[in-house]
């Protein structure tokens, strides 16, 4: 893998790895348990026990929730004591954004260009 | 669904139909192939064989991929002919959008007022 970019013409934008990384957030966000993990640590650190009580949930199938969401590096923890504090990390959601942002804009400027095309 | 939503104190963002909206596009987005099409969309409309061309897959599984992106709203599609042209949606690529920038602003703020806590 990786390797055979440069012979491909349609290499994802950023490189085979960043793309990869973009889609296991993707993936993670497709979760509307993990969003709403996601949107709690926006406001500020918490605690596993904090992060589960909203959601009717048993603790390890939550549990692996985080750990999907630490994977692709939305979120980091670290153990305080015998507490476990998470918290989110931006840079995998600007990545995710930025994703997003460049196909609207290539839109954006192909709708330009037509109703320019059209007024001449 | 949806009527006991007043009762819970952690309602999803802009309603749960848009919320469960939003998952939707965030798992299409989740694959490689259909990350593609959609960047390929942005640039103009294309056809089923177009969109097809650069992958090396069967165009049923092709289809299915076109089929989740059309029913989470990303693409629509149109039969011209014996043609079926498809062309991007670009309202949930922006509710997507918006949701993960309402993440990044909540994390920014509570930095910004950390701080100005931290400077007092």
């Amino acid at each position: 893998m990786g390797t055979d970019a440069g012979t491909r013409t349609r290499a994802p934008r950023g490189g085979a790895a960043r793309d990869r990384e973009i889609g296991r957030v993707f993936q993670a966000l497709a979760d509307p348990t993990r969003r709403a993990v996601v949107a709690r640590l926006a406001l500020g650190p918490a605690s596993t026990t904090e992060l589960a009580r909203p959601f009717d949930m048993a603790l390890p199938s939550f549990a692996q929730h985080l750990a999907v969401l630490e994977r692709c590096g939305l979120v980091r923890s670290r153990k305080e004591g015998r507490v476990r504090r998470f918290h989110l990390a931006p840079r995998p959601l600007a990545d995710a954004e930025h994703w997003i942002v460049a196909q609207r804009e290539a839109w954006n400027q192909r709708l330009d260009r037509l109703e320019a095309y059209l007024r001449e």
